[in-house]
């Protein structure tokens, strides 16, 4: 089980290096079942990153691994190329979303978005590590 | 502008009251814009409730009104009769959104669902009160 | 956890059921996420269940009721009217979905749609007693 | 006409594969309608493929051939390439969807998602086979 209370302790993680790189960000956090259990968007940062966050979240939960590596394979040419329109719209193919793990198995994910691939990855990784 | 920390203060007032009244909810508050800002799922509260809490803050901003008192137009018969099908299914039309107002302007609006619609009415308030 | 197992043996008993009335059914059984376990259509029940019978399932999870129970409250004056159109289309407000409990608790659920309102309902409780 | 039996033989071939090569997976077969007739996913398969087995199973019949063959013409530059945003986004252009043909003709299709785009097309073909 995720709870609310480790999804606020990832969130905050996340704002903490967010503002440490001083870049606000959308972050979400998913459960097992790919549903939302908090989101927060820090002030400033952009609105069409709600969504965003909230679908790399699922993205990262639906098949259990990090929205960079999804992207990876799902380019023009690639093995996955396509599956950003499958789950209605719901697949996010570019960096920020991490499956969290807890005993070796996935139970949930985080999800960010507001500023460049690697901004957003950043800020996923110190979420994902304080849980 | 309604910040995150508003956001986050009309929450967790929302969530002090739906401990009191032993009912794990969904609560969501959005900015002027519509868009959401912060949304949490209390642990054991319905996954259904996630998207109609988002919703009902959306229609409490986007006509200025509280969803219970949309509801009263919009039942078969009265003159609003349909809106709900309109904005993409956005439009909750009952009751658990509510206008956040700051100097006799609304500013945003908390959604709550997860009960009765008294019971998502009366977290609701509570949230709103602590804006 | 429900496991396709789980599912199986539910679909089985709803089957079985749907010959005993003669009426072709589509079943469907989902997760604790509100995920799609299982799905099936006998030969000649109605194209346009299978949504249904899928969203039913969906249902009964997302608010942890049987779509029955729901439809009693989400008639034009009822004060859940309009919850049909949250989550995307997909709460279905009528007869024939059903929670599944495990040590009291909601695990899953059983949609069924291809007879009926009281045909629907019939066979979903055979599924779910099954379980 | 494909039957519920048809679709069940084809889906044990399928589940019999995916376990001797040790890789859960999602499996739907449709009808010559492109309408679902049974899905299954098999414990710890991705959540996120459950749409996308269904939908390659869609695809391999809404245009008799199979999504890896569609694949091909489908890349950027390619003579289909925007097909996979028609049909409301259910146009799956990646391996594991394969027409399943009587007597020359297509009369449905099965869709496997879960693995690598070999391995899906390795048990779709193993499905198809059944049949």
């Amino acid at each position: 089980m995720l709870t609310l209370a480790d999804a606020r302790r990832v969130i905050a993680a996340a704002e903490q290096k967010a503002e440490e790189i001083g870049q606000p960000m959308n972050v979400a956090v998913v459960d097992s079942g790919g549903n939302l259990v908090a989101h927060v968007r820090m002030d400033k940062a952009w609105i069409g990153s709600i969504d965003i966050s909230i679908n790399k979240a699922f993205t990262a939960r639906a098949f259990d691994l990090s929205t960079k590596d999804l992207a990876a394979e799902s380019q023009s040419g690639g093995q996955f190329f396509g599956i950003h329109v499958s789950n209605g719209g719901r697949v996010m193919i570019f960096a920020g979303g991490i499956p969290l793990k807890r005993d070796g198995e996935v139970v949930g994910a985080i999800g960010v978005s507001g500023g460049t691939g690697e901004q957003d990855q950043t800020v996923a990784e110190a979420g994902a590590a304080a849980f």
